[in-house]
């Protein structure tokens, strides 16, 4: 097979349920109230700025995610979450593998809690693509190698890299994803400071983006109280 | 405000996401295959007998209940579920109160995990609605007393008893709802011995009645493996 | 049985594991340093102001505790924890009714999200404990009653009023018993603004000073910060 | 540095908190009753048997896993946990990876659901060590030359295999840890039907054999109930 290096990362919302309505719909519960779709505006931007999480929770997404293996083990930290991954065990994998832009920051400066990051130099950017390149060539070979021979897929994919794409579905509340997003997207309206992974951070932007879409004004209101999940 | 007493159970399906299919698509990233829908009765068996839970939980459901407090104390011990419910100190409540159905069995025989309940006899059955009908229109007095006078509503409803009607919204994905029905519902079909108070079963019966239309599939295996959840 | 009216919350710690130490080993994992206590001191400050809040559920307490069924319910909607009750299927339950103390407030005054309470007048302070003292004596008899006449005890409980005393034990980790602490105690170092239901605080207090010995930093530096949970 | 392969995996037991008696414990709590030390031995029985879960949470333990990447991310899929690992992006990783040990079964037979494994030919081993080791000695060299030359840790740790090792703190009820040991152990008592992974496995065994020593009852009575977690 001929091994194929990208940059980029894939997220496809596959399916959603509920609204800015549902979400107003459950906080009005609390108080047998009832609301015009200004007043629920009203209500939400409230909700977002006491904190008060639950009605968040009425909202609920499905992605599929197409990343490198090191991306899905930063996101599968993330608990309050419903995943099924592609298997090493159950599936020959395929030779996709990362290969950072030549714009992906290089330079790490500063110490734990406060690190910065600069652009690579020339020497860098092309020695980073050259040692991905060499680096994920050299397992690929190995692992179709001890597949040939018979060894269990199980097996030959240890020697496989981090850069390695893999995919997987995610289902999470909105409650859930606010969190997500609030951690993995140094977001220029972010209170809180938080120091994502280039990579991670370009999913959480497509995540956003899409789920946006679903409940606009919980979003806005997300924006506009610094993007601390409530 | 005139008080009403009720023995029923409200259960409402608000909105879903996702079918059999999904839990199908979730199942076979896994593998990287796809099948035809034949095919994914099988996958969905093998799932159910062999307990891979995680893509049950692609469908999720948004139920809103009402039932009297003692069940809603129980109920909301399943903690893998979003809660939004009608709040006390939010709201002045309304005078609808519970009170057992003739046929509610009333006596209680044997010790703590092997406890079997018989018919009341007519003086029991008897006793047990004035009881209720008794102790319910005093507390609603007291209630509605302590209000007229200016009492806060979380101070007041203190006096309100368990048999006062709540109503909640509840957002649960598939494979924590499985797992509630099997709990909460001793069905003739399973396997694994359970003594649900009556009163939440009648809710986790409407609740698989009308989730079951979501994913026919998935409950049809339910069912079939001795409603373990997976 | 002679019916007991008290006031108080009764929190007991019953058991713990885990250290300020603890949280700072679990944090350099990433790191692979050591500390010296003083340095472990500047980490867990670190962690707390940037929200690092994984390595604070190293450390887990249980707690028995004892108040009345408004305040369990309240207490029950915090789903990371684990919760063993008190159970009226299982068990005659014993007559201890909650009753609020004068100095409680009872006029409650704004609109849903910017209450205010302020003390009860004479009158009010009169009326709300023979309120509470009638309504709990009246229930008690109805319950007795049906005990009596050979009525399960998981029906005659039904008529005993949201002020009788339960018990139950919960386990929760640190960071889940911040959370809890952040919402339920309107401390005057809150950055974020909370309503608690006064009895609650009252259990909130209680568990504050007693988790605050097993990790004394740990709270130290949740104070600084404005007690919001990582 | 100098690269090192290794076949075992090591769990050390950091931190429990309670015992046979906490689960008793917390169990009588619904009743109100008291129990001998042999009566808590049958009430433990009962508990396991009918599956009653919960006061199995009132026991907690923290561990100290070291193990490779690819068993480290299967053990992540385990949510009702809390971790805290090594960080590529924090620390300059150790040269330590895995090889298969001789008797690790290396030939897959059947289809997805229902494999066997057989032990590998000469050939097979032989390859598999080979492979092994040249991959990780390749992608170290790359990962030592990406540091040379100042690119980020974060970046650079991308050209490492899934052989390589990291450790890892997780706290976990023991409920929790139940049906991570139903799940990752096909033991010969197990009642449902199980295909772990080799690596895992081993994980799963000593930790089991670790946390058996803190409530030897509680896991007498999984291993006679078919070690299905309650």
């Amino acid at each position: 097979m001929t091994i194929e290096f990208r940059s980029t990362m894939d997220v496809e919302l596959i399916d959603h349920m509920g609204s800015d309505e549902s979400i107003a719909r459950s906080a009005r519960v609390s108080s047998g109230t009832s609301g015009t779709e200004e007043q629920n505006v009203g209500l939400l931007r409230m909700l977002m700025r006491d904190r008060h999480g639950s009605p968040f929770e009425s909202v609920t997404y499905q992605f599929k995610v197409t990343c490198p293996i090191f991306v899905a083990r930063e996101f599968f930290r993330h608990r309050i979450a419903s995943y099924n991954e592609v298997s090493g065990r159950y599936k020959v994998l395929e030779p996709v593998f990362y290969v950072p832009e030549p714009a992906r920051p290089l330079a790490q400066i500063g110490k734990p809690g406060a690190y910065r990051f600069e652009p690579g130099t020339p020497e860098q950017i092309s020695l980073t693509a050259t040692a991905h390149k060499s680096a994920a060539g050299w397992a690929w070979e190995h692992y179709e190698w001890l597949l040939k021979e018979g060894v269990a897929r199980e097996v030959a994919r240890n020697v496989l890299p981090l850069s390695l794409y893999t995919s997987f579905y995610v289902t999470m509340n909105l409650r859930s994803l606010l969190n997500f997003l609030s951690l993995r997207w140094a977001h220029e309206d972010s209170k809180v400071p938080t120091f994502p992974l280039k990579e991670i951070e370009a999913v959480a932007k497509d995540m956003d983006r899409l789920a946006r879409e679903v409940c606009p004004v919980a979003f806005e209101h997300f924006d506009s109280f610094g993007r601390v999940a409530p």
